[in-house]
């Protein structure tokens, strides 16, 4: 059983959570899906639905995957020094991170993508890129998988990212009966982005 | 501006209805997306994250659409005769009513796709069709739209449902503008279901 630390916060993006979320609850025997936030409780999303998160930053709790997700709410948090350094602790004690979207600007800040390549939203682009200068960016992938670090492009970039998560972990077949089950089109194949050309940024 | 009136109940579908309000989210001025339980607070979703409805069907709210997902909760729900009763009274008040997944099993119970075409999850489709034997089910459709009806199919089918929603009640540019946000690949084609062959109904 691996536990998930989902980080969320106000303003996080609806989709790039419970995209991911429903692929890995498919394998309750493999994941414990856990919401965290630094303050508990009622966390309203973007655009506006509220969910409920039971563990607290403070609890420190570790988890063997750190989930983040992007939204608008990642503007003040690349700003906020106590969830950053949270973000670099939990990256630290997971055996795998794992971020959607503008999520990566997150990661980023917290120096955990030092080195490493990672994407994120192509529409947000150039202010994610500002958040890690030290990061090899990728402007034209649906995901980024580098040693144990995995990072999406857009919203429902996630779900082909998590498909790719769980057959890194548990084998192709379960990836695949996931992706059957949800009636998903999954996209094998992270070089697949044609939203990038939309974006001018291939 | 439309109200969504979106049932929740313990064990409904996480992405049958956050991708569907991933959708309707990004047009904030033109739908309010509302949650709504029997028992209102936090409700557990399948797999298992929580999340928090302000409004409960007691209090006879109307709202221009209701949405209606699935989950391994309707099987229990289509026997809670008082929920039944109040997805009857809110599809008469509604001017759009919309199902993912096993939620058209709801709609079938309480009689309101009646001499309607509807379709829904390719994995539970018998024992959908057996809650509603007026239902003119398509056993393959990605989705299926009668009059203000809409029925999706399983799981991440309602992605797709909900952009022709927008399409048809903003316009097809709307709808590809919201597809591109979320960086979507849109199925357009409602007769587009490679799941039905999965489970040998086409």
């Amino acid at each position: 059983m691996h536990t998930v630390g989902v980080l969320v916060f106000p303003g996080f993006e609806l989709l790039d959570v419970f995209g991911p979320m429903e692929m890995f609850g498919h394998l309750p025997n493999e994941y414990e899906l856990i919401l965290v936030a630094e303050v508990a409780g009622k966390v309203k999303s973007n655009p506006s639905i509220n969910v409920w998160a039971d563990t607290t930053t403070s609890d420190n709790s570790k988890f063997d995957m750190l989930f983040v997700p992007g939204g608008p709410g990642t503007r003040y948090e690349v700003n906020n020094d106590y969830l950053i350094d949270w973000v670099r602790q939990a990256a630290q004690n997971a055996e795998y991170i794992v971020s959607v979207c503008t999520g990566s600007a997150l990661l980023a800040k917290a120096g955990v993508l030092d080195g490493k390549q990672a994407t994120t939203n192509k529409a947000a682009f150039n202010w994610v890129v500002s958040q890690g200068p030290d990061v090899i960016w990728k402007p034209s992938a649906r995901w980024v998988e580098d040693g144990n670090i995995f990072t999406s492009s857009g919203v429902s970039a996630g779900m082909d990212m998590a498909l790719a998560v769980i057959a890194r972990m548990h084998g192709m077949a379960r990836a695949e009966e996931v992706a059957t089950w949800c009636e998903y089109q999954w996209h094998r194949d992270p070089s697949w982005d044609p939203f990038a050309k939309t974006h001018g940024l291939d």
